[in-house]
């Protein structure tokens, strides 16, 4: 019996099985679909944007043609691409009977094509294009997070009007799943999963450049500054990395986000957003002395479940090491949701690049051929719901100071006026006496009395200006 | 400027805001839905089981009620459930109108409904409630793992049948989002964010009795049989627990991901499966030592990407802390994907529970309402890819001994002649010279030669049996 007391793995014979039920040995090259289709039904799709996520649907449209054909029951075929600079070199095989244009509304008004895939960005141009196809009843397929975050109840509106009356395989579809966290299917979770749940948060690391910057300054003990050289070294950052770095790029996501899962439309404006260029060395000191790390969250949530008030924010967040997302590193982007149903589940995987994000595009283009995707904007919330312009949480605040005495009174004092309890006060060895970090840590409050705060610490003559705070998760 | 250098949030007027996109203010509180339903249509379904999950499904479309009609343009009516014991009291509200019976023929037969819910388990009545449910043209959801296991290829064609010639309206759904890994959407996932993507591995922690009882050991220093009552305690483990504890559950489940991932069909019993019995708190000391833990895995892979065989197993593996499955813990299940566009995925939730699962049965019902499922079954594997009963992996080797001398060179030979490549032995400090452990880790070697190796370890005489080896992730 030495093989079994090894703990052998359980074999066929071993169970003596007589199952009749063949698997493989049943299964035929060619399975049926649902529809048994008798002939492949022809698709004709427009793609406006040859560039990185364009060239990598056609890439996957080419790898995948075999199955779309045996296994869906379509034939998708690449009528046109319109692109920017028709003398730019193509990084992808044309496909054969595709016509490459500059002139995008061409392909917009071809009667011909059923679909358009707007991967060209921005949201003039792109607007038009989106908005003309779907009033000639095309479907689209978007990765625009620019573009549905500007004008989402307009595009709420447009679909409703151009779909009145219509059914099946008449309805003109809307997939977005590309336009925020790239390869993570959270857009269709949200539209389909959580309908039958009531969201309470929501929680995300929602962009990837910044999310490699906060991991390497983590890991690494890199300043901000050689975090972002390396960032744009690896492409991860753009020529000008605002828009990721000052948070605005995981605002736009955050508020599509908000609309699916509350079900409520609030201006990206009205969103407080904070982006990480304020973050040092330093805090990554005291995030891993009080157990956890710094990530830069979009967080949404209401006051409590079943409130008719909610608040959301782009900003650094102190995460403690037993949540999921602390350990969600480099340029993987994450989202959790908290629900009365499901307690909390995490969406984890790549945020950006050509092909999660045209894998997203592909994977809509297959749900629209189907017939199968989702009403895209589900959720409307009662007019009760209310965004406040400020949100409570506990808060890791870290002041400048030259040491002398009577400071932790004079903290004690401008914690108090604001009405803020604090938790602790944490302080690293000092190294020089004249420019010294402390940290202090708070109960939940308001960010309002959090500022207060600051403004009376900052006219302290001891305070050396910069006080930085965030959030704690 | 002491506001502006303690890193104030942006507010609207601070960034000169001209948009003229009102969100809020051009709310409505009810906007329209995509396809304008002038009255909202009415669903009947029937449930089959009034148990947990089936009383979870009433609670929340009762809580719904108003959002479906509203928003999704539905009205559901449940106007039956069947159940085993008329005489039971029921631990939810009865809708107006539902006919309590315990017929459940009656049910599938009654023409009046358009839908079946099938939440009762098990693999004989059950089956035939789903099959006959189908050949009526009846949609069906589903919560039964192993009823899907057992019988895939059979629905499939079934499926294939009823809806031959079927197009838009008229077909019949069948939707199993609940019946693998609860409230965690990875069916969805599967037959629809994956298509146009190749899965080269599939690991999973999709027991949740097990995970806890792991999580409880590695945490609190608990034996096996501690673990196991806790869990029983806290309803996490059947009264018989052999199906979680032997990996059977995890197996079913991980059969059905392996047909929507890579496309085959494998009987249950050809797929290599061992559970948690054999793990002791010394495998989490050694874990601990090498930088990791040890969680019960189902695990589905391609040799190597593009490769034409595959394998998969259940069993306990070596799970090191950067992996994120080693953060998963108590009764949460987590699934990760590696695919080609993607990289990899992770998704985390409640794997089992009444809200959970019934969150997942109600997500399918609304998607039947909307005829938005995906093909069931959508990725048929080629005829070329070839499952093996075996695997190949680096292993953990757990040893058990007498203290004497020439231990590691007959260590040494018997893993030389099984073939396998020593990484390292670890030992900690003996405390009995009679009865000790030590940990052999090897580089990547077929299960068959581990299995031989240990067979060699255990005919020396200072070997005491028990040999226990694990996959590493």
């Amino acid at each position: 019996m030495l093989l079994s007391s090894c703990g052998a793995f359980l074999a066929p014979n071993q169970l003596g099985s007589s199952s009749i039920i063949a698997g493989p040995r049943l299964r035929a090259a060619i399975e049926p679909v649902r529809m048994m289709a008798t002939a492949p039904k022809t698709v004709k799709i427009g793609i406006v944007g040859g560039g990185t996520v364009g060239g990598g649907i056609v890439e996957i449209l080419a790898r995948k043609k075999e199955f779309v054909t045996n296994s869906l029951g379509f034939d998708i075929q690449i009528v046109k691409i319109a692109v920017g600079n028709l003398n730019k070199k193509r990084d992808f095989a044309v496909p054969t009977g595709c016509v490459i244009t500059a002139d995008v509304m061409s392909v917009v008004k071809d009667p011909n094509i059923d679909m358009i895939v707007e991967v060209m960005g921005g949201t003039t141009l792109a607007k038009d294009v989106v908005f003309n196809s779907l009033k000639a009843g095309k479907s689209v397929v978007t990765a625009n997070k620019a573009l549905i975050s500007a004008y989402l109840p307009e595009l709420k509106a447009l679909l409703a009007e151009v779909n009145a009356g219509k059914s099946g395989k008449d309805i003109v579809h809307f997939g977005f799943e590309a336009a925020v966290c790239g390869g993570i299917p959270i857009i269709h979770a949200l539209q389909r999963d959580f309908l039958g749940d009531d969201i309470t948060q929501l929680s995300g690391i929602i962009n990837g450049c910044t999310n490699f910057m906060l991991s390497s300054m983590a890991a690494g003990g890199k300043s901000y500054k050689e975090a972002l050289d390396e960032a744009s070294a690896l492409g991860y950052a753009e020529a000008d990395p605002t828009l990721d770095v000052g948070g605005f790029d995981a605002r736009s996501k955050l508020r599509i986000m908000m609309k699916l899962a509350f079900g409520i439309n609030v201006n990206e404006d009205e969103i407080p957003c904070r982006g990480i260029t304020e973050v040092t060395a330093t805090d990554f000191e005291y995030a891993k002395l009080i157990g956890g790390t710094v990530k830069l969250l979009g967080i949404a949530k209401l006051d409590a479940p079943g409130s008719d008030r909610m608040s959301a924010f782009v900003s650094p967040c102190f995460v403690p090491s037993s949540s999921t997302l602390a350990s969600v590193n480099d340029a993987i982007n994450a989202v959790q949701i908290t629900s009365t149903s499901l307690g909390s589940s995490t969406f984890v995987g790549r945020g950006a690049g050509r092909f999660p994000t045209a894998n997203s595009c592909v994977s809509d283009i297959f749900g629209i051929c189907e017939g199968s995707t989702s009403e895209p904007f589900p959720k409307t919330a009662p007019l009760s719901l209310k965004f406040r312009n400020s949100f409570t949480s506990a808060f890791y605040v870290r002041i400048r100071f030259r040491d002398g005495t009577g400071i932790i009174r004079s903290v004690g004092t401008a914690f108090a006026n604001a009405g803020i309890s604090i938790q602790s006060i944490l302080q690293n060895p000092i190294k020089d006496k004249n420019d010294a970090m402390f940290v202090v840590m708070t109960d939940p409050a308001d960010v309002s009395q959090v500022k207060a705060a600051c403004v009376e610490l900052e006219a302290q003559d001891w305070c050396l200006g910069n006080t930085f705070y965030m959030p704690v998760l």
